[in-house]
């Protein structure tokens, strides 16, 4: 059984994700990017729904394109800042909608356990986790930020899940 | 021309929604509720994917059910908790992401500019909104609190707007 998990980073701004495969108890790394939300002129100044529709079709195109079993996202940590949590929430329902209509089970995960997954320490530091993703799926260079955390989550997923691929 | 708002008050639990026509400058009455959260076992514990799929779903049936024209939901008050904001925020995403798939146009309006179009204060109580909403719709009864909400939303978006019916 092969399963392909899509692990998405949402943010208000950028939206990270990465393509994980396990086959026969090997990790591949099939893609990562960022779903942008800027115009092609530089503006950023995209009115909310168009900017949730572009998160959502983001993730729409990349179940078409990848065709992942599972999807994975990180639990949210809750800022000080409710004006940030509702940004963000926004875009995770965004995100998770996608996912939902294509079917997908959705597994979210806490910081904490996705370095404590890659890295091997709940209080690892981002570079950590950056250069663990790289060691970890063999990688030629380091993926840039936003996508080596949906990498990781998709990691952290495969790993927390391994009895999944016994069945 | 006939306009049609769909407006949403979304929450976590319950997402109310009102439909409200503008022809020959008239409003009418096209329906109000709420999309309701549970399972039919009366437990509330459905994963988040779920319950977001729920409101996106609909949001979609509503939009083929009333064929409207327009999108219209509150502007949110930021709460001094961030927990409570971003589950608002993801119950707003799934909401406007039907819509935005819809092609209907979002409009957001804030709390104060919606008491103002309905009670005439940015300052009224719950209950005159309501009161408020019952005597424009020429309702025969008290609508609930958040099909309230929303037909005041989707009434403020008629007013604010109303020179869009001229073009």
């Amino acid at each position: 059984m092969t399963r392909i998990v899509l692990g998405i980073d949402p943010g208000s701004r950028i939206t990270g994700y990465g393509v994980v495969q396990l086959h026969a108890g090997k990790l591949t790394y099939l893609g990562s990017g960022c779903i942008k939300l800027a115009r092609a002129g530089g503006s950023t100044d995209i009115p909310l729904a168009s900017r949730l529709k572009m998160i959502h079709d983001g993730v729409q195109e990349l179940v078409q394109q990848f065709e992942p079993t599972e999807f994975a996202i990180e639990q949210v940590f809750i800022s000080r800042n409710p004006d940030s949590a509702l940004k963000l929430g926004q875009a995770r329902g965004a995100a998770i909608v996608a996912a939902a209509i294509a079917e997908l089970p959705v597994h979210e995960y806490a910081a904490r356990a996705i370095k404590q997954a890659v890295v091997g320490t709940g209080g690892a530091a981002k570079e950590q986790v950056q250069h663990m993703v790289k060691h970890i799926l063999k990688l030629p260079r380091m993926p840039q930020a936003d996508a080596a955390d949906a990498l990781a989550v998709a990691i952290c997923h495969l790993n927390t899940n391994l009895l999944l691929t016994k069945r």
